[in-house]
């Protein structure tokens, strides 16, 4: 197969990430609930559920998950891709972003930070690891609890950059022993 | 929109995380690569490069990461589906992975470890953190050398648990300025 050098600058491309995600988080004063885009997270224990996220730092966000140590982890699909768009293309501090998005917030169970209505799945977690914050803006999240419509084909978004997204599309089934 | 509970055991599901790997590296006592699958990995800097991949230790592969300090990451698409799958059942150590799976090593350009030719993609990788290898069996690597094939809709592999793959479909394109 014939393969061409890709600049280091683009390799992120490739390598595609997760779902994007709906990161939301509650005001420590009291205010209205924040929500940022976020593509860059990963799993790093199954039991209990470890997720690593990084977390831009340009955002209010990351001020008010540090100060409350919660957030949720809310998954999209692919007809709220303008939204998400929206979303992400909004750095500005102290804007309402529910309102610019129209989404709907809804209580959690366990955590201040709100579900997102409209998203097909919500993961509640608390921060269960700070260590890398100040190196990588890494927080460590548990997921304490999780919820999701029992869609068989979620079609997820997979940021590659610039607005394009892969969009989760036919499933593979294979017998296989991986977890 | 109605969500129901899920256990925890299974959130790290609704994560489907990034396009499956296939790492390889190179045998420091001179002897045949290893192939192993992995799907726990994030980006964690545009440039230079840096990914976080977690490395099950049940394998040669993390033993021969921490010697070497280098590997590559090599990204197949669905008509390797079967290749991937049989990689990670294979989990017994000694055993010759690149010849169980057909899969061919070719040499890379500045790592020991090998590209695997059949793979759409290849990043070649050194260690860049060891930090939190003890404490989670992550390490951070940064891409010295990315290789790709010029293709446009590249049908990577999202591991779903037991077998079940979300095949990257569509692509969607809004205007961003999202990086």
């Amino acid at each position: 197969m014939k393969k061409q050098s890709v600049p280091l600058a683009e390799a992120y491309r490739l390598l595609e990430p997760g779902p994007v995600l709906l990161l939301t988080t509650a005001d420590p004063r009291g205010g209205r609930p924040n929500v940022m885009t976020l593509s860059w997270h990963m799993m790093m224990e199954f039991e209990p559920p470890l997720v690593g996220v990084l977390v831009s730092g340009r955002d209010d966000s990351f001020a008010w998950l540090e100060a409350n140590g919660e957030c949720v982890l809310n998954i999209p699909t692919a007809d709220l891709a303008p939204q998400v768009v929206a979303c992400g293309n909004s750095h500005g501090r102290r804007r309402d972003k529910f309102r610019l998005t129209g989404l709907t917030p809804s209580p959690a169970s366990r955590v201040g930070a709100p579900l997102i209505d409209e998203c097909y799945a919500s993961l509640e977690c608390v921060v269960h690891d700070r260590g890398w914050v100040a190196r990588y803006n890494l927080f460590v999240l548990e997921v304490v609890a999780a919820w999701a419509e029992p869609r068989k084909r979620p079609r997820t978004l997979h940021h590659r950059g610039w607005g394009e997204f892969a969009v989760a599309g036919s499933v593979l089934r294979l017998p296989s022993a991986m977890k």
